[in-house]
């Protein structure tokens, strides 16, 4: 796992509040990396670096990217302020916080008033995983390849799926 | 208001499990109206008409929908299952709960496993106008005119902001 | 404990959305075991086998179940979306969720709009040794022998609690 | 809605703590009597007048009853205590409570321990009909002409639910 | 630590649902102890004890029983049920269930409908400690030794609060 | 229903937050008035007036106190700060917050640390009139025609439970 | 009440999220004109005016302003997003919210990582009232006569408080 | 670490409920020492020495405080306790409970009525570092040198913030 396995320019951003987030952000560069889906994983905290907030969202589009996974935890508000800067899909993952279990990344989140959306997926891992196939699914819109490999590999997954339970409980 | 904006084909589909859903979705419709981007309501009742359902699911990008909203109340499970049988982006809508305000509805969408994603808004009318947004905001990447009326939407929510509140409280 | 004690064809079905869930679902078919109930325990994951559901859920009575067990975790959508394809009883046990404790499982589970019900048990564990004695209760309605046995399975947890507690804090 | 559409004997038992909870049991009562099964609805207080629990929890089997629909709110403690004194197969329907939504009175009829189970259904209307359809299930199961009724009724529910919403929002 | 320090009849009866309980009511029958107070513990399980639940709760005031405490968690009907059958003052302690933290405990005791009352207190060992403490400050009112003994508890309590913290975090 | 109904020195004290709780505490004054057991009731603001609260707590067995019932709502600090500086029982009753549904008011008041109990009753009017009954059976247990109006009050409240619901859903 | 009392400059700014929230801040305003503190009132949305977000928390301080109070709903942002680009003291007020009763809006104000703090008042109007007490306390550190007026407010409020409850239930 | 660093008089009180609670509240002490504000730390518990409470309230102005960092878990009546009775700012941290995760920290210190404000920090370490953060910006408004290091610790503390996220996950 490389926080940057970009092309240039690579159409998928991974955003952050901290370095402890990584630990589940990486699992949304993972899943691009096995679709093949070039990103830029940077660290951008709303709170203790708005200039580079402001700078990243403004910048965003004219950077090349075209879709934006943002995740954060507590009370997360880097999804939220990123989609008010850009007309870019912004996908949001909630980290599990420490105290809330991510009940209040979640909701920080995903409650945004009309006007400005942020998709919202589940919290931890799980979320992560899924912002990136949700931002395959939409790249695929207009890319035959990746529809292929996406295709492929949700194919993987069903295929992936035992019949019966092994082991014992 | 009316279910169906089409043209042939609509890039947008809107599903949601009852009629009454229709009372938040309807928001999704106008906001799509709004930006020039056709659509197609329908009903799809993930419980009581689970055929309509796989039809849907898996027909849907042959119908030529790039994008599907899906909203529903409760143990909402259209927006995942819709999910379960598309690789088209699915963006959920959790339809506020006469018994827990819609958290529910919230938890049954948002808390997908890893695999199939679902992008989720808020809850009630604010989730259905993002939702709407969010998919113009997908067409509008390969779609500059779409992106040039999104970019006007936006403006224009931006200079409706009053400077200073009005009126006594 | 095996997935499959089946006599042909075993009475009971018990789905569950991943291998994961087996360490709770185990205990349903334990205590199956315990009551002499035949049962089949299978993986269908609504989410990444929806076919496998539709085919699993509509053939079930064909099959020979009379009564189904659905486990499942997070945004639940398993148990529900069985019985939306069988007038068969489903009995649903919320799987505790990494994040949630289990409470989007078990409100995604009993949650279900009026029309398609679940039988909901507790979250976790306790959830799915209830579900098996639901299940037996059931077909106990038309089986004396299995009605005797359930019986002397109840009559032992009641002579199994001891009058004082024992050991200290 | 009368309380006892009873032939004699009802297969079918409706419990509920207090005569306010009948605003919401009715809807079992009715779903029953639109699937021609006879029931015998009353009240019965765990808490105000708990002699008639054990009378009636004990008595249930002996005096035909084949299943037992039980709903209470709050500390609902009517469908476990039943359950305690019963091998018939429970069925518990949490009433929507005036300070907390219901959540006090689902929390404390679902999450019984292992060994003495309540299939739950959802808080309010929803459960309420839902818990006399899984009530009809258990007994279609022995019953061909209710199976019959049984499967007209959810036909019907499906061929009920329109193709697209109607009226503005 | 015993389960019964009595003295013939103590005034104090300790119940719990189950063996596992102990490990939270012996913190009330320690307070119990350190104040002189004596107590009797036993197992009565509401749910897999009915019987014996009614036994001890109508008897409770003919045994000598003055007040009882009643430990029980997840769906805890116990402190309730006894409380529908003696006049005795009951207080309840929710027990930490492993699923929802002890909230589903906490509201399936406190929430009782009018009527029955059942004192509260907090979930967990604290609760099981003051449980102890309010039943020995009922039966201090006509037993001035044990005020005595009481209000030189809470002043040794007190005493005992340092004045600073002490050690690095 | 009036603030005072004493005898010198009423028994039971009913102190709330505010003139608004009286609207629930009312409830327990009534209780009180039909059971014969004289109290006074009186506003004591932990917040708006802690030199009032030191005072009425403090004083309160001087002034012939036996059991305290105090009510209070949001963060409500009265029933624990009460029970800080008296040895006598006392019982909270969390009055319906407009925010959070009272569930604010109810952990406030119930999860007092070990050391200092709060016994905690329903929230709004079911626990007011809890904390009331609660009450009388302290006071009960030194008083004989007390113990027999409460056990005739009980005994009402069992005989007007009717057999069969009425009415219409 | 007018959106600006100011005298130049005014000590305390008061930012919303939308006009709606007004009719919750104004009770900030009204309280701050009690207290004879000048204020501006603006509405300044974290996300449909981002730009003036950032004007405006940029220079707040070379504005003049010591304190400010911000107040939003929902994933309500702008406390935090205030507080990241100033390092005057930030107030927050949730707003209560229409779908979850403002719990959405608390967590997202209050729960800041460490390092950006937002001092947070209760949900609604309470916590608009609290949010200008506290803002008057700050200024009042170094204000003799606004403490004395604060002084005089808090002894009025005690005044206020009535020794006995008034009305029935 | 040590509990008092104090210049004579500090600026700065962090009081807390038990020593139990210095391991979060000495994160505060921690922040404070790197900010060079002197603090004097004590432990104050609400519940077990209101005396103590009491008298460090009503003191804290005359013994030279000018803000109050106050941190309390549970049913946490500190902070509120101790605005009651001073006029100076009161900070607020909820510490973590061991069963609802500071749930009801959070809700017994920031839901406070209209006329008592405590302004309220996260749940645990992050709240007592905020809460450092925000006394030293009140006492920054008339402390220049103050000022500058806060602008500094602020300054060092966005450069610390890496561009991209180091490590595997």
């Amino acid at each position: 796992m490389v926080a940057d396995n970009r092309a240039e320019p690579p159409p998928v951003a991974i955003v952050m509040g901290s370095q402890s987030d990584w630990a589940t952000l990486a699992h949304a560069a993972e899943t691009l990396d096995a679709l093949g889906v070039p990103y830029s994983a940077r660290i951008v905290s709303a709170h203790r670096t708005p200039d580079r907030l402001v700078a990243f969202a403004k910048g965003a589009e004219a950077e090349g990217f075209r879709v934006v996974i943002a995740g954060a935890g507590g009370a997360a508000h880097l999804p939220g302020m990123v989609a008010s800067m850009t007309a870019l899909p912004v996908f949001g993952v909630p980290v599990q916080s420490s105290t809330l279990s991510g009940l209040d990344s979640l909701l920080s989140i995903v409650q945004m008033p009309a006007g400005v959306p942020v998709g919202t997926l589940a919290i931890g891992r799980a979320g992560a995983v899924n912002a990136a196939l949700l931002a395959a699914s939409v790249l695929a819109l207009s890319d035959r390849e990746l529809a292929g490999r996406l295709a492929g590999w949700r194919r993987a997954q069903t295929d992936g799926v035992a019949e019966t339970p092994s082991g014992s409980a």
